[in-house]
């Protein structure tokens, strides 16, 4: 697989899962139809716009059309999905795709951190910008504290995969492996601590 | 009327307007005279900093000295407003302008966006966040969901006023024709929804 | 003092600074370990990434790895303060970091837009937006009103800091020199407002 494919592919995962996502926290907020389009493209595009914006490009989500297509796609799935379940608060549809979103999203910033040069801190930073910030801009417009303060081992994972991903292609492995491999470990780790309750110490 | 004197009219009606909602939101608020000021400047240049930035551009209202100074005499006017009439929660004064500036401000966005050559849904996607942008930094600073989410038919009048203005720069019509077309569109959709109470249905 | 050595001295200064701050912030909020580090890091990062992003770099904070290390170095030293002093709320531990932090931010986003040639009314905006920024994008992340809104005298100093590194400059003093003596300005003003209990007239 070719780094363009595998960054297509990360880039379409986490746009669809994130779209999802701020719908249907939208919906849980009681808003109407347009406010649950607006929380679902903000929180799939929000990411990535910090990201490009970061290294100095026009957003990708500005420039292509598939991506804003993607998102509406997301947003539609998640009105079926809200019609059909209800009451979605901490339901695995939308604690799963928010894992989903999570790793594919850390992969792409990782890529275009690595891309534009940056440092390995740059590298870091970006993938997990870009993994929280969809998430925190919905959590912000919802007047919520976002996710990545409340929560212990959501912003830990992202981080860890910009450093596995900085480690990857340093030894030599193409970037495109080395954004599966980012994104793998991100769900593994994300899910792992969902399940087990991870929690890291107060101080 | 030429394309830039277009722009720079939607410009400084936009600036104008949104000053004085963000200064009339800040005395609501009961802040000091510098936190109402903050809020107007905020208000103001929030929505064309965000529709620069993410075309890769620095922000019109660092480079030009009048930008500023018009959202300073919104300010100004406002303060005058406030002293005159006391509590203006949904009073006309704040509702109107408010229209104004969206009006003027998805016209300006949908411009940057046709010159930068983005793709019609990034057309849209610019003059609906430049659109909104401003009054939603606004509601954030204050700690309260945006207007854009608890309102229908705030940025749905962006929408539509972007897929015009591109429908018409693509049947050839000079862009300052189809900003001014934008503009005038947005305005009475806005207008027509506050008075009718136009509600979007919830999902 | 040549201009570079003045820019390094008062980055590094705010960094420090504003990374024990947002890590006070975030440990009073009774967040884990990990929202106290992201806290800490964006509130230290925060206002360099929206001057460089606005006049169209690349953040420093990416490209550079000592920024990033002495924001760690921050989020340590300010570990060690809260196990050793507990509740911090309104300590001198805070505010005065909090008014160093303010004081070399506005000398660096003023000297950042002057390179860039911005309008004098650019300057003192970038001055302004990188001082109050990164404290700004803390309390709006624990959903708090900004202290910029809130406090009378906060942002006040930092416009006034703009103001004089302008004066400074126009005047032919070397960048760097109107760096320091805005920093002191602004350090000055901040210290006596809090001592003095300034106030601005409410509208």
């Amino acid at each position: 697989m070719s780094d363009a494919v595998a960054f297509a592919l990360m880039n379409v995962i986490g746009l669809l899962a994130f779209a999802i996502v701020g719908s249907l926290k939208g919906a849980e907020a009681d808003l109407d139809l347009f406010g649950v389009a607006v929380l679902g493209i903000l929180t799939a595009l929000g990411g990535g716009t910090i990201r490009d914006t970061l290294v100095g490009q026009v957003p990708l989500a500005l420039r292509t059309t598939t991506d804003v297509l993607v998102v509406l796609l997301g947003v539609a799935l998640a009105l079926v999905l809200i019609r059909r379940f209800g009451d979605l608060r901490e339901h695995p549809l939308v604690v799963l795709p928010d894992a989903v979103g999570l790793a594919a999203f850390a992969a792409t910033g990782a890529s275009v951190g690595y891309e534009a040069g940056l440092t390995p801190f740059g590298i870091v930073v970006l993938a997990t910008l870009t993994a929280v910030g969809g998430g925190s801009l919905c959590d912000l417009l919802l007047t919520r504290v976002p996710v990545v303060l409340r929560e212990d081992f959501y912003a830990t994972p992202a981080v860890i995969g910009g450093v596995a991903f900085w480690l990857g292609v340093s030894v030599g492995l193409p970037a495109g492996i080395a954004m599966i491999g980012c994104a793998v470990l991100v769900l593994a780790l994300r899910l792992l601590a969902l399940r087990r309750g991870w929690r890291l110490p107060t101080v």
